[in-house]
Formats: structure tokens, C-alpha cells, sequence
């Protein structure tokens, strides 16, 4: 939900004469419900899971406990035809985690249903390293958007040496083109300039389209390439960045700190602010805008 | 030809049994070589001159004459399968234009004729405003890979302002999709991940395809709605970013010279002195690399 436009989606979900869903209530705070995942697909379920319980395994002794209240947390629109969770884990004092940031959300449309997850890895000034992007937008059981992507926190054309190191030498691309070439794939564009500015030269930003008939080949190509490239991505990122450190110079710090906090803002402005409102109204749209700012500290 | 690696086509040419064909004699100073397009296509090479007579006539005081050696202004290989022209104009002392390179090479392979011209206009340190690419690889009469992009000088993510002044608010994003949305047209993507990085996020990179018997579609897609983009484009170049200047404190005028820098040896070492010694031999390459990088500074 972090950095898209999802401007295809986001017309107005007009309430529905759907019957109300209610939510799990599992809402106490040693299990998430984002990790509940309530309205996906198996496939995409499975998926986010296996990715969810890598990085907590990982990365456990780096995360502070969730400080979230427990209406962002778990929220939903007055109309009960969008629902969603957010949750946010902090990095501890000595980690190059900021935070981790999981969310999911679901939105009853006219047209069926959306469901987009995000994992968002965000680091610190302690290191240099890419932050991570998962985004999926599943508008259709047969179509997904996706997003995977390790941000650069550098300009890339002013340091070819940090392009050597996160993007080539990790060989991210040949990731990139086996998910590009497979079929049912074309490329996606984000329709905010902004966006495609913040993406790094071998990010994944695809469109998966199976047509009206082809929910087995979604399944198909969710459980395995798909799958198998979105662990490889994360895999990259866990090794090579999230518990990296770099020795900077305090420009060069500056410099970092005041790019990551645009990335912030900017995100912030594009998507989040533009359209939760839209999903969930003004008041449930303000809380969750208000944690993530916090997280932020913008 | 400056910032591609054209790894589809630069398989090394093998010397064919064709017979050698005789250069055009104009080699007089007052006709530059580059503005014969002799081997090219009618539909391209109509737009390349329609492009370069609009540079020449709107920029005329900005430029000073031509200092190319004439083996550079017009060359070719020894088995006469590839030939080439290239001209550079320096601006002159109070123009923001630094030079305009323009270039066409033609290379006889055993599947038929690469043509690939260009048309390069770099500014220097007195503006910040983009530099203009243009690049047209025709590699059959029904297949065109083309690049035309303001080239960012800046890191578009720490400077929004820029990419609201020069890309949001010229439009430039409307011309990529009125492009990209036309049949035959699919995304393009540079196997270089420097050069996909130098790129704007409004980048025009596609690859047209009209298949085996679409000679007349690619007439058809070249002279219409292709010429009038890259006329579009290359208008918003001239009259946003070619005479402009701009107020830079000295840090940030040292930052923008040493990425324009990157850009200038990074694109030598990825494009030229990669593929032009397959093209032409090394004495020819070295020749035309030489004149090149004295043009650059590098």
C-alpha cells in the first residue's frame, strides 16, 4: 500500500448490500492479524507467509515489539466493504532496521474484489543499503500487479559503484527477466513519476494477466515462479542488506537521511494520502496516516 | 550510438562478398557527411532531417563550426561492410550548449542492414537543464529499437522540483504513452543497467515491431505519429532547456559536472569501446572514440 497509484483500483467502493464480514478477533498482540490474511487467495496467502515468517525469523533479534494501536492494526471502512491490517515493527537500538512495515488490504468492488499486501524493509543511516519493496495487487483472482524491489538509497549515475554492488553483482536482473519472460507477464508502469524515479534499474514491476479463464495458471505461476523469485529477491536483501553497516561521512550521512525522508513524505503524499480516504473514509484513513507518520518521524 | 549496447545486433560482421560501396565525395566542410543518411530508409531518414535542420536553424548562433577530422566525419571498416559519419558541434563561449553530437552508422550484417543514427545534445555547467537523446536502431525495414529522452542531471528522487519542472510539467509523459499505446510498439529495455539508470522516468524506449511483411505499417508508424513525437520532444528541449541558464552555488555546479562526467566515460566504456572496434576495426574505433572523448573532455 506504500507506493502505488493504483489508480485502475481506486474508484470509490460504493457500499454494497454485501453482508457485513466480521473481523477475526484475534486481536491480541503476540499474534498480528496481519498475518491472518483473511480474504487471499491460497496462493497469494501462502506466498506472503512464507516471505512474513522468513523476515521474523530472520531478522527476530532485530525487531522491537509491535507498538501499534490496535485499531490500525485491524480497521475496516463504516460500510464494511474495505477491511484491512497494518503492523509496523520498529528495529532495535543497535540494528540497521528502522522498521518493518506488513500490511494488507481488501476492498469489495463492484467489479469483485482487491486485495494488496506489502512488505516494506526500511533501514537506518548505520548503513547504506538498498531498503525492500514487496507490493502485490491482486484485482482479480486471474490478474496481480506486483512490485518487488530493493530501493537504492543512492543516486545511481553519481555511484556506479553502488550499482556494481547491490544490483549487478546480485544479479538481480536475471531475476528480473525470468519473471518478465514468462507468459501472461507484461510490464507495468506506475503511473506516478515520482514512483518510477524511487525504483532501481532491476526492479520488478509487472502486470500478470491469465484472462478470464486462466485462475489455474495464476495459481500456477503464484506458487512457483513467482513464489521462487519473490523468496530469491528477499533472500538477497536479508544476506546483502538488512544487516549490513557502512561507515559514512557526516555529508554523505546528510545526504542519505534527507533522500530516505523524501522517499517518506513523498510515498506518504502520492499514495497513502490520496487514497485511504477513499477506502476507508477520512477518519479510519487519519489514524492509519498518523501511525505511519509516526514511524516515519515525518 | 552513444549510450546503447546493441547486443541483439553487434555480432562481429563477417566481410561479406558485397560489392565495396563508394562513400559520398561531399567531404567539404560546408556539408557535413552526417546530413546524407545515404543507406537509410526514406520514413527515417526524413525524420532525421527534419530533426537536425530544426537544431541547426534554432540553435545556429549557438553553435560553433565543426573541428571533426574528416576520417571522422566519415569512415568505414576495412571489408567495407560498415560505414559511418559522425559530427560534433562545441556551443559557443556564452551558450549553455555544450556540443551536439549527431551520427549515423551502417553496418551490412548476413541478415540484412543495421542503420542506427543519433542525435545527442549535451549542455555544460551553466544550466541544470536536461541533455537531449535521440536514437533510432533500425535493424530491418519493420523493426525500429528507438530511445528519445531529457536526460535528468540531477537525482530525481532527492529533487522533485526538478522532475515536476522538467518532466511533470512538460507533458513529456503524455508523448511516452502516446507511443507506447500504439500497436506494434512494445517497452524496450536496455541491457546496461547504467544507462537504464541515466534514463528519465519518462524515458521513450521501445522496440517496434511490424513483423515480416509490415514495411509499409513501419512507413506508416514512422512517419506519422513517430516523427511527430520526436518533433514534440525535441521542441520541448529547445524551448525549455537548451537556452537556459540557472544560478548554482558552487557545490552543487561541482556535483552536476562530475555526474554529467559519469554519464560522458561511462557511456565511452559501455557503448563505444565495447562495440565500435567489432564494427570498424580498432584503428577506425580508436579514431572515432578519440575524437569523441576530446569532445568530452575525458
Amino acid at each position: 500500500m506504500l507506493v502505488l497509484s493504483h489508480r485502475a483500483f481506486l474508484h470509490p467502493p460504493k457500499p454494497s448490500s454485501l453482508p457485513r464480514i466480521k473481523l477475526r478477533a484475534s486481536m491480541n498482540r503476540s499474534h498480528s492479524p496481519v498475518l491472518d490474511f483473511p480474504y487471499l487467495p491460497p496462493p497469494h496467502r501462502d506466498l506472503m507467509l512464507s516471505l512474513l515468517s522468513t523476515v521474523h525469523s530472520r531478522l527476530a533479534s532485530h525487531l522491537l515489539p509491535s507498538s501499534v494501536p490496535s485499531d490500525v492494526l485491524s480497521f475496516h471502512n463504516d460500510a464494511s466493504t474495505s477491511f484491512g491490517a497494518l503492523d509496523i515493527r520498529s528495529g532495535a537500538h543497535d540494528s540497521p532496521v528502522d522498521f518493518i512495515l506488513e500490511s494488507w488490504l481488501h476492498c469489495k468492488l463492484p467489479t469483485g474484489a482487491l486485495n494488496i499486501t506489502t512488505l516494506f524493509g526500511f533501514l537506518n543511516a548505520s548503513t547504506e543499503a538498498p531498503h525492500l519493496l514487496m507490493e502485490f495487487i491482486q484485482g482479480s483472482p486471474t490478474s496481480l500487479i506486483l512490485f518487488m524491489d530493493l530501493l537504492p538509497r543512492k543516486d545511481l549515475v553519481l555511484h556506479p559503484e553502488y550499482l556494481a554492488e547491490f544490483y549487478q553483482d546480485t544479479q538481480l536482473e536475471k531475476l528480473r527477466q525470468e519473471l518478465n519472460n514468462l507468459p501472461y507477464v507484461q510490464p507495468y508502469c506506475s503511473s506516478s513519476l515520482y514512483i518510477r524515479s524511487v525504483l532501481s534499474p532491476t526492479a520488478i514491476a509487472v502486470n500478470i494477466n491469465c484472462g478470464a479463464d486462466g485462475e489455474s495458471s495464476m495459481e500456477e505461476v503464484m506458487g512457483a515462479q513467482l513464489s521462487s523469485v519473490a523468496k530469491e529477491v528477499l533472500q538477497i536483501w536479508l544476506d546483502k542488506c538488512a544487516c549490513s553497516s557502512h561507515q559514512m561521512e557526516e555529508s554523505e550521512r546528510n545526504v542519505l537521511i534527507q533522500r530516505d525522508n523524501l522517499i517518506k513524505n513523498k510515498t506518504v503524499e502520492i499514495d497513502l494520502s490520496a487514497n485511504l480516504p477513499r477506502m476507508f473514509g477520512p477518519n479510519v484513513a487519519e489514524k492509519i496516516v498518523g501511525t505511519i507518520q509516526k514511524t516515519f518521524r515525518i
